[in-house]
């Protein structure tokens, strides 16, 4: 199965217009990932006989499984079966479940059936008939020329269960599938991606299995481990033993697995340290407490934040006195350290966290778009304060997002050293 | 332009192992059809310079207007450029602009430049380079065999804004496109999709040009008017006749056009009443205060929010009486009308809003899931108050996003007839 190539068409005009992303693509990869296939291209086309047939004959030239989604369905664009017919001869006849199930869904909502919803019950002659139990038309498992065709509706629904209760087991018993991928996500914050792949070099250059792939998002960095192996404890075993080798590396910025984000880190050092946290923010504006109480069962740790965007609720909510604002202004480090220590106090926590800065576009108080100070302050633990400046780039929600990543990283930091 | 045909690929692994769905496709496939140029193909295919190459040279085969997206990054995986060198025999040099950006990044950020940032800054040489201004690698068009070539980065902000910015107006200049399409968009608030259609379909039942096309979101709906014509101002004049159409049906749901948003419009009503506003937020936490600061200039009229998530904020920071939250619990209508009044004076400002709900997935104080109360104060503006309760559907996020929009929703009527 190393070299079995598959590929993924979708039919539909639709997907071409924008009206939707082509997300059955995404899943029914992923569903193939799992089963060791390899899928190496996508496509979208039309409904035009002509680009169906064209995209038909390629994959038929280069791929060895071939699934198609979509144009199986009642109307005259949907194109799927007449192209395939159109180059493959096939002969196309009435399944009798199916045109059962649609003459009964007719007279139960006591609408008249039209010569067009007996079309949804076509199927290949010689094909395997996966029935549909969420929708009409039912998909087919087709052999052509030592190929596997796989037609599947788009609807996602009904895709997703005829993958899931035909085509999954299919695949498995036919190609009695004996090769397992795992993949397993490190998640990083605090490294860049190119300076993780800087440190990694000499592991990615000598990759095979398990691959290493570095992935970027905003402010943090994962890189995604996947073993091919006969079982998924052998493939695990790989996995494991690469794990290793890049933690002792770059081990430092690790956070956590998969899908597991730095906010979630955060509740639960909290929670297994018995602390609370309340948070003060300017520039952010409310996004970092935002981020925090999507989490359900945070209010045992989370005290609450203050929002302080003008200068008055940092003077008559926070308790920041005029001097300081007056010598300091409030884009500085001593503002940043007066609001986290101040939060602490107003709302009882055990931590405080404060953002203050320059979301731009325009420069304030004499600092630059993306001048933001951060201040943590362990409150009854060491009374320590750490106060950080960071010069962020982007534009004003880059700047808040990339802000309130670090913040939690702070947090982290702080946390788990405690 | 009629028989124009475009075509767009994303190269990258990720989207083969369904990591992501191809929605940057998406979004191009709109903005291209915007322009009247049809899309007839998108293609995926992954980091592997042969198939790249492969899919590039199909590509320039059968298409006029090719737009790839992905594949320039810094790391080794990026092929994009590798491939199309490789069939076409275009030279690369650095771009000095871009060298210079990330030169300025790592010394600004203070971190060490690697070699293999320099990759990002690769331009064909005979390409028009398309600044990237999000982003560090920038966007490229070349002409190659009477084709044109569009390249851009993955990541979808930068994708996007190259594309605004720079490879549309390219598109219109360049091909002088004859006939054009316009689109506008009509925003609504307090009306759901299905009632929106049912008042609108005497006018989608006829509709030609412009078509019209309903468009749910969350909390709100819109509706797509489309048409097509020989000049931008016949097109507008379609749209204006069925706008006034449709605005007699359904204009007291209206709030604006295109990309406003309602917190837009909350905000430049503000501005332009000279009034400020303050929040209150337990539920929400943080959120609806962060929708508003994403608007650039809003300090003038947003004094901030008091996130109050424990009943201790509540209690320390707003002042609500220890005796109201013993008598009505603090998922009630009297404390969230205290919770309006209260930040209002805490924070000065004209108007106050708060929320206080159950956010789920479990009930408190014996309130269900998705018991929302919303309060408006109008301190100094007639004093007047209006709280509504709420059961909005859904799981956590859902909720709480459906209770900021119907927040600002509140605050927009308040407004406009203030």
């Amino acid at each position: 199965m190393g070299e079995y190539k598959a590929e993924i068409i979708a039919v539909g005009t639709e997907l071409l217009l924008g009206q939707i992303a082509n997300t059955n693509a995404q899943w029914l990869s992923q569903k193939l990932a799992n089963q060791g296939i390899s899928v190496y291209f996508h496509g979208v086309v039309g409904d035009n006989l002509e680009r169906v047939k064209t995209a038909f004959q390629l994959a038929s030239d280069r791929s060895d499984l071939i699934i198609v989604t979509g144009g199986l369905g009642p109307t005259d664009d949907d194109m799927t079966r007449e192209a395939f017919q159109a180059i493959t001869n096939n002969h196309l006849k009435e399944d009798e479940q199916t045109i059962d199930k649609i003459r009964g869904y007719f007279a139960k909502t006591k609408r008249k059936m039209t010569p067009n919803n007996r079309k949804q019950a076509l199927v290949f002659e010689n094909s395997l008939v996966l029935q549909n139990s969420t929708g009409m038309a039912p998909g087919m498992i087709v052999d052509f020329n030592g190929k596997k065709w796989v037609f599947l509706p788009g609807v996602p629904r009904e895709m997703k269960t005829i993958t899931t209760e035909h085509v999954i087991p299919y695949l498995k018993r036919t190609f009695l599938l004996t090769s397992v991928i795992e993949s397993r996500m490190l998640r990083f914050i605090g490294i860049g991606e190119s300076q993780l792949e800087h440190e990694l070099k000499p592991l990615i250059d000598v990759q095979q299995n398990p691959t290493i792939a570095p992935l970027a998002s905003e402010g943090e960095v994962a890189i995604r481990l996947t073993a091919k192996a006969e079982s998924k404890e052998k493939a695990n075993e790989l996995i494991d033993k690469t794990e290793l080798s890049v933690l002792e590396q770059v081990g430092n910025y690790f956070y956590g697995y998969d899908s597991t984000s730095i906010h979630e880190c955060v509740f639960e050092l909290l929670k297994s340290k018995k602390l609370t946290l309340a948070a003060a923010e300017s520039l952010t504006g409310g996004g970092f407490s935002n981020e925090i109480v999507s989490l359900s069962g945070v209010s045992q740790v989370y005290m609450g934040s203050v929002v302080c965007y003008s200068v008055y609720s940092k003077q008559h909510l926070l308790g920041i006195s005029p001097e300081l604002i007056e010598v300091h202004g409030t884009i500085s480090e001593q503002c940043a350290e007066a609001m986290a220590k101040n939060v602490c106090s107003k709302l009882n926590s055990s931590i405080g966290i404060s953002f203050t800065g320059v979301a731009g576009p325009d420069d304030s108080e004499g600092k630059s778009a993306g001048t933001v100070f951060i201040s943590v302050h362990g409150h009854g633990h060491k009374g320590e304060m750490n106060t950080e400046a960071f010069h962020f780039q982007g534009d004003r929600d880059t700047i808040r997002t990339r802000a309130i990543k670090k913040g939690f990283e702070l947090l982290y930091r702080l946390l788990k050293d405690l």
